[in-house]
């Protein structure tokens, strides 16, 4: 498994797992029929420091991001997003790429990270509490699950 | 006092006061030195619904925005932002224009409204508290305030 800084030529491998998980609509607020360009824009914004893992046979297995989550004077705190192709859950990768990103962010001068809205719902949560991140608070009922029904989002942080 | 939607043309006699606001440094997350051009872009933005507050002159003395604060299945929580001509704080501008656009937001058929990033110094913390926003969290030390020092941004949030 390697992790490394994505490419714009990447996208063509991201976008399986991408379209995957957002027309799930389990996990992420955006429109879960997002266009591949729409998605593009979206993850391979200029804005953002986009990182992808490769696994031994060469094939990107999970992406994420590193932006500022704010502009002018709070741009000291980073926001990141990750995906894993669903097929490869519980391997590990998601940790390993969420230390990367982590590390990635305190090089790069953040002081802190957050993320606006996880999913309560989301298995992830219990990777990023592990992780350091702690649930500063929950918007009630903000997330219509297609499971669960309307379940809250959390705003997570840790310092970095 | 009037509030009513705003048009393209009213943005000259918006950007005296955004200006002067978010240059402050002092209750916005944007760069202090955003542009006329990147400001409009940003405020009179095609996916928020804007509105103005006229007083008795026919001057323009606050305005807001009213947008969607996530995409997708959580596209029923509303986001706004407020400024008022610091000229002319402490008339109840603010409160007015906040209540029209509370009431605004529901008649969309938001059903609940967060503010991201309330710089925890902000007066209008108490405003917000007084018109029924509970603070759900606060992201530590992550703005930095021209006078305060670090100080944390406020999650704030509202059913409607």
């Amino acid at each position: 498994m390697q992790i490394r800084e994505a490419a714009a030529e990447d996208w063509p491998r991201i976008w399986p797992f991408w379209h995957r998980i957002v027309a799930a609509g389990e996990t992420y607020t955006w429109d879960r029929d997002t266009s591949e360009e729409a998605a593009r824009s979206l993850w391979m914004n200029p804005a953002k420091q986009v990182y992808v893992v490769e696994d031994e046979t060469g094939a990107i297995v999970a992406s994420a991001f590193v932006t500022p989550n704010y502009g002018g004077p709070a741009a000291g705190i980073a926001n990141a997003g990750f995906m894993v192709d669903p097929d490869l859950a519980g391997r590990g990768i998601g940790r390993a790429l969420a230390g990367h990103v982590v590390e990635a962010a305190r090089g790069a001068g953040y002081r802190g990270m957050v993320f606006n809205a996880v999913v309560e719902t989301n298995p992830a949560v219990k990777l990023w509490l592990s992780l350091g991140f702690e649930i500063l608070g929950t918007v009630p009922e903000a997330f219509d699950h297609p499971r669960h029904g309307r379940v809250g989002l959390h705003v997570m942080y840790r310092a970095l």
